[in-house]
């Protein structure tokens, strides 16, 4: 179990230094990330984008690759090529346009996609709180039927497993703890139960519908009369939709002072996907996440 | 504009002492709040419920008053008599069924619901933020139209104008800045704005969607470029729906260790209706917000 997203750092300096190939690295930001996670040796990073503009960031004397190519599709397709033929191990996400990155990952000629679904995986811990929180998905998928959820839920219990988890809990999230007809995750939740009655779990728990309290305070478990390997103990948290999930993402980075990381999941590797508005820290703690996922991940695959 | 929720005590003890019927008083913990408030003087309680049992839980000599109603609907029925009579000025929710006292307040003969639509509003403060975020509604309404929204926006604007807002910042959430079909929550927020476009907001300022982080960090929203009165900036939040609302409100308190309180709005006195999950804290804070409202409420009714 992972207390903190800070302890991802020696998790990572524990694996051999993978190779990250960067999608349109010229930006500030991206360069800056990137080369703190090569200093500390987890990485071995491949900018792709406009060469000048890389230069501009990077001091006089480095020892970094660059591929020179300033259109953006032809930079994503560089990535999936390095990726197929295994000198890349990481994708990260530059300065492009999210969808040409994605229209890339799932081409069908050079894509990378190996799951049906790729979901946005993020980690969260918290000043005052014993345990990391793995949600998802508030980044990509908008309202996931009951089979995405599915394809959501293996996804992030295979990012969990990947970073040492032997039995992840999967808590389903909703407002209340009753099946309700009128509250649309309630009926999700007994319909995951009730395929996961016939489709024994590989590897992980789960159980809901819970409200968030529920998930995470065994007081609040007690006041209820709840019961079960998941009340209150939950590692993973299965959000209704984009909306729920993308409020308790930054609820728990902007009010609760969270530290955060997050990867996309479903394709042969993991995917850095920062956004200009996380920090720094959350930029560097992201990739080191796909650093250490990745070892675990290729194992699960094989 | 109020920092912390603990600042309910001093405005409280301002104000004229409440009657204030508590409908089924029969719980430990209900009373336990009710007689720290009466303690402190803002509120006059008349405890509706099984004689027997409420005075199992107070000390032998007491002076509140009693009226002793073990049928559930009956002891509803007692508060809204009350209240149509001037008797009590706030209702509060004991250990009846919540739906068996919200039928009560819709009743057409002697309900006391005075707006189309009831909704919950919560009021959150944190260890480290600078201001009291207000988050309606995830508690009541669990898809709101936009038609709903609109109402649900108008009753947080009359608690926050009750409580000494001027001009309250009305931030509209969803995962997104952009509006895009495939989110409802966008598209809702477009429709709303369009609404107030038509019908100039009375006393608050709107604007959205905006993603929690771009509601209460500067810093986001310079990063985003984003511009407007409520961008960073925003007092309340509207949220999506019932589940999006609920997390974050259980969030804030739960993992962001915030202090909470509640109240429903729209009927003619404000209804506390707190869970048996809430502390003690918390239920004696929303019996404060319920005081400091009463009297702006009334005062912006007439």
């Amino acid at each position: 179990m992972l207390k903190r997203v800070q302890d991802l750092e020696k998790l990572a300096k524990q694996t051999k230094a993978k190779t990250m190939a960067v999608v349109f690295a010229q930006d500030e930001f991206v360069i800056e990330a990137v080369m703190r996670a090569a200093e500390i040796g987890v990485v071995k990073p491949i900018l792709i984008g406009d060469l000048e503009k890389i230069e501009s960031y990077l001091p006089k004397h480095h020892d970094l690759k660059i591929v020179n190519q300033a259109e953006p599709d032809l930079a994503a397709k560089a990535a999936m090529d390095m990726v197929n033929s295994g000198e890349a191990e990481i994708v990260m996400k530059g300065l492009i346009d999210t969808k040409v990155l994605l229209k890339a990952v799932v081409n069908k000629e050079y894509g990378i996609r190996n799951q049906k679904l790729l979901s946005h995986v993020g980690i969260v811990s918290y000043p005052d709180f014993d345990r990391v929180l793995f949600a998802t998905d508030g980044a990509m998928n908008i309202e996931p039927s009951v089979e995405d959820k599915i394809l959501i839920i293996e996804n992030a219990v295979k990012l969990a497993r990947a970073i040492g988890y032997i039995e992840p809990k999967v808590g389903i999230v909703s407002a209340v703890e009753k099946v309700n007809d009128k509250i649309l995750s309630t009926v999700h939740a007994q319909a995951i139960l009730d395929y996961y009655k016939n489709n024994e779990p590989k590897g992980f728990l789960i159980d809901g519908p819970f409200a968030i309290d529920n998930l995470v305070s065994q007081e609040s478990v007690i006041h209820k009369g709840l019961e079960g390997p998941v009340a209150g103990k939950a590692d993973i948290l299965l959000f209704p939709n984009l909306d729920a999930g993308n409020v308790f993402y930054k609820t728990s980075v902007f009010l609760a002072r969270g530290l955060s990381a997050g990867v996309i999941i479903g394709a042969k590797v993991p995917i850095v996907l920062t956004s200009r508005a996380d920090s720094a820290e959350a930029k560097l703690y992201s990739i080191l996440l796909a650093v250490v996922s990745q070892h675990g991940l290729l194992a699960t695959d094989n």
